[in-house]
């Protein structure tokens, strides 16, 4: 069984690469974590231990690639960014993409325990990826833009529909017609005058999703921006 | 914060895809394995509780994709082949890479304690992933002999290799200078004269890799061919 | 000006690959020729002197590339087939697809007047080129097929329109509105009956397109399979 | 002859795009054209009759492609220049790449006669494309340098070397043995001192190419920056 007789089949593998000088955005996202998150019984509409455990799973992604400038994650899905001088694994999208899906999700499994302590992982997650080249820092800041303000959105529906369930005793699905139509502002009222909650006074981990970065030189780990629980009044922009 | 301002974002996104009516074969290879095995005192030259957390890892990944025909593992390495028809996420070759590279990750970190009930998992491991298609049968199975020559050459060097060392007492340069040069033919004959070693009677396991495919209609699940521990005689061919 | 501080630049370019071991087609495809035939007033529905001139230039295409197993033309469009094994500009696409493109454009103009010789070419016209890699033999005949459907279906109604406008004296837009929901056999009908034309005995060339192969080695040019003005009964089928 | 049944074919077309907002620079070079001026028999080192063709051609391409802000020629090439938010057949590269090549070689052919009266084309020349997308204005100048300063040192070197064969009736090997090891500025002293040549007075057009860009808005025509045979002192530097 010569080897080299086969080794041609090398041949036909591609090496399809962000393009140079750009920014390259890694985007993970839960599989079916809809079913994930009723299979684990996460509080609703978010549970901080699953925000918690995906926070520590990012940060293991990015002590392995210390190129990458900043990470930011919300619901079941996490991005990484690496700047556009970065040339990691010579730019190779499989090589980036795959490693980062694989580290993040053996972390998250890995960590599971600590955040979970009560509760069995019941089967192992998966989350795919993708990468996403920004040409621009405009585009790369509105590209955190528009993760943070589908963030904002989602919470701020999922918020009020839960309210109306957990706590207005409605069924799922009147709640869900009640909210039809309504914007923005009907929410906010409604969790005002309904339930007693000032939207943005509750926590900006929920309201804003995380922001990872690095530290000053002088502490080598990584910081988490958005702490949980502790609300803060003004809803600042990505890096703004 | 509207979030159709910044949609515009995803329009950067692209889907390379497989090429149609071919093979699509998704190769895993464990990052730093050789560091990851040293760190976890793994027996050598081959650990048969790595190769069953390996294949367990893998039986998780083809149950998810009921459409893979056939699996191949040796080393820190697993192939998934999905066939010429398969449609599977549209061929996006991220997707299934990523989601192939997660779930085997996450599988392995979930049953690792399983198969290595005295040893703790040290840190998450990653395994990188690629796509590459075959457009023939005929280059199919060349990329699976490929696979298996280099398990046969680099299990072949190991046994002797670690015999040496292990058995024969030499330092691992020593045993890595003699071996040099060294044909198929001569380790065969080391390890049977020096070692009493039968090399073609050892497990096959060890010596072909495992080969994972689907069990008839009547059992449901996924069927490992090669048994560890149970040598035979014949040097079969992959897929022959 | 020391040109080594700008070499950097060229790291940008990225060469794209057809699939090793599989067909490569090229099919260029006149832009706006809608516009072209009427500016240089073309016979309808097709001018013998335009599949001439198109055939010339494709046959310069093939004398470039001796590679090329086939070539396949019809109306505005031609196909250029390399097969599995070539390995021509390392198989990267943008080189032969423009090479192709360029080529035969160029050679449309030389060889303009020799087919055109009272009318002048009003303007550099313009072809459009892509590259589709097919895996199997049945895959490339099918494309095939689906060109030289695409003629009969094409040629087949714009003969009939014609004749309805230009012989039977009908408005355009009455003959087409005439000719709507009309099958393949009432189109045979009409004309038969009508115009009394035997459509299957109209010339081949028109009908079914060009076909260029290398003939025996002992001639070494290019042959064209199908003569223009020489009826023939039957149907073959393309590589049949 | 069904169509139906074979218009699967076409979903194996896949449509690579440049990267959206970046500049799309289409670089087109004649294919052996070394070969090609010694049968025109072109003065050396540079025929301005040559350039004054090429010039014409790429005004041709440009008026079909009115998104396009710049062309920059020199020697057998022509770089054409999309800015970032143009999205000409929505970006797909071989569409554009291919297009640009066959009216380029379409218009070369056309215009031959005007610019070559005496001399017939011999037979059709060809140009090959590629398509690199530069994400930023300072790459984008850098390659514009790069084409420059790749022009201004091949016609130093080919000015000397064609002024000691032609003028100082040395062998060509002879001539190129000689200028082995000199820099710039040993080049200028052999052009002043034996040939009485200042070389920066030579007309700009061949020392420095071609730049078209687009004319006012009155004058809605393109128009050439460099005009031949006028001599400029100062060495400009693109886009500077
Ligand atoms: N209850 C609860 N649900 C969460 C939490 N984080 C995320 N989710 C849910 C909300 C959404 O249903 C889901 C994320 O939305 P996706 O669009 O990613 O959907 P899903 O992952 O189900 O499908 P996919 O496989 O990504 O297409 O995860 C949490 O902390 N608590
Ligand atoms: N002792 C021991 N070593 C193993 C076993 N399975 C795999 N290995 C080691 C042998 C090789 O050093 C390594 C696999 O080779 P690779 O070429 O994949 O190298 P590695 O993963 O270190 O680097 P990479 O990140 O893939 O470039 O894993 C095992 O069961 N026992
Ligand atoms: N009268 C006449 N018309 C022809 C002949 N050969 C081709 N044509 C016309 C028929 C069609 O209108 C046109 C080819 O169809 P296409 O779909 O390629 O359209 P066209 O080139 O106009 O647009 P395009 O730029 O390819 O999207 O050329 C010919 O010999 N005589
Ligand atoms: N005598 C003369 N030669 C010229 C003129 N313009 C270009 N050339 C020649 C100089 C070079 O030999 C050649 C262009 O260099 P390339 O690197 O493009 O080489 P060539 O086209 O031969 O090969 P290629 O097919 O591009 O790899 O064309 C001209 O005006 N007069
Ligand atoms: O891992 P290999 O041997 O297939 O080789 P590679 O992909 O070229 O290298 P790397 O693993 O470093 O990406
Ligand atoms: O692949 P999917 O199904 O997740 O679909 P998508 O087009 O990638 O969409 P999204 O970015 O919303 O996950
Ligand atoms: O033409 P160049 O110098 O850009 O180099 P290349 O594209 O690598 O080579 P070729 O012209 O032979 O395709
Ligand atoms: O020309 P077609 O019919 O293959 O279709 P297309 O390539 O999708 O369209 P276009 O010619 O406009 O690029
Ligand atoms: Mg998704
Ligand atoms: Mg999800
Ligand atoms: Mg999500
Ligand atoms: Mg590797
Ligand atoms: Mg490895
Ligand atoms: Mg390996
Ligand atoms: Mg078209
Ligand atoms: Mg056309
Ligand atoms: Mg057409
Ligand atoms: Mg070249
Ligand atoms: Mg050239
Ligand atoms: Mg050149």
């Amino acid at each position: 069984m010569a080897k080299s007789q086969y080794e041609y089949v090398k041949a036909f593998e591609t090496a399809e690469k962000g393009l140079l000088n750009t920014w390259m955005v890694i985007r993970l996202d839960g599989h079916s974590f809809s079913k994930f998150c009723i299979q684990h019984d996460f509080e609703k509409p978010s549970d901080i231990r699953c925000i918690e455990l995906m926070n520590h799973a990012a940060r293991s992604v990015m002590k392995v690639f210390p190129e990458m400038v900043l990470a930011y994650g919300q619901s079941d899905e996490y991005s990484f960014i690496f700047p556009p001088k970065c040339n990691v694994y010579g730019r190779r999208k499989s090589k980036i993409v795959s490693t980062c899906a694989s580290l993040f999700s053996s972390a998250f499994v890995f960590h599971w325990a600590t955040y979970f302590p009560g509760s069995k992982l019941q089967h192992p997650p998966s989350f795919d990826g993708r990468m996403i080249c920004y040409p621009t820092l405009h585009n790369m800041r509105d590209y955190l833009c528009w993760r943070q303000a589908d963030c904002h959105i989602n919470n701020l529906y999922n918020t009020v529909f839960w309210a109306l369930v957990l706590k207005g005793g409605m069924e799922q699905k009147a709640a869900a017609e009640s909210l039809k139509g309504t914007v923005s502002g009907d929410k906010h009222e409604i969790l005002f005058t309904q339930f007693d909650i000032n939207y943005s006074r509750l926590p900006e981990v929920y309201r804003k999703g995380t922001t990872l970065h690095w530290a000053s030189e002088e502490e080598t780990h990584v910081r988490t921006t958005n702490k949980a629980h502790q609300p803060s009044p003004d809803e600042g922009r990505i890096l703004g």
